[in-house]
């Protein structure tokens, strides 16, 4: 029998202090729930055919479009549409929950340091 | 070309009041995110093919399973996977965020005047 079990999203916040590395959460129909802290700038990227969703859970960041800039606050969250490019950039800390496919690379086609080909289950 | 727009979540929570009737919020790959209030007990149910996500936005509920229960609070959520009989109980309103595939009904395989067929978008 499957296991149920809650999460707790400040437990989970309180496991890592690395930004730009998402932690498995959480996993459900082929999408996995992520939870990652933003600083700084990330890189410019798209996701050829996976849309992906920013729930904010402290602090505010800023994703830029190629056209315009949305900043996104605590209690809101953004859905990028697959093909888009973006790039979110944080002045201050944030703490962001991702809800994407399973086979999603945070850099999606760029190449950087910032890649993370295996992701943590915390 | 695509339109992105944030969601805030607390004025989407604002544009209802009922009870067990989920609006649909946002869309990606295939799921729904939907916002619900809770009052109450739901029927059970269950959903053969589809995991559903309950994260817990303001108060807490009561996951009933058939050998279990699993308080969620503010701040947590919860994943019932496919097949697995659970009924969501609140004493006190509580508003959840729900993600799971386009084709969830609420009610699953139950029979119920609480089936909505058709969900608001808002």
């Amino acid at each position: 029998m499957e296991i149920v079990n809650k999460v707790n999203i400040e437990e989970k916040l309180s496991m890592f202090t690395e930004y730009w590395s998402p932690k498995i959460v959480g996993q459900l129909n082929g999408q996995h729930v992520k939870l990652v802290k933003f600083h700084g700038a990330f890189v410019w990227h798209k996701h050829e055919v996976e849309d992906e969703l920013f729930y904010v859970l402290k602090g505010s960041f800023n994703m830029e479009f190629r056209d315009k800039v949305i900043t996104v606050n605590e209690g809101e969250f953004l859905i990028v549409p697959a093909g888009t490019e973006h790039r979110p950039v944080a002045e201050n800390e944030v703490a962001v929950m991702l809800f994407e496919p399973a086979t999603t690379l945070s850099t999606g086609d760029a190449t950087s340091d910032l890649t993370k080909p295996v992701l943590d289950i915390i």
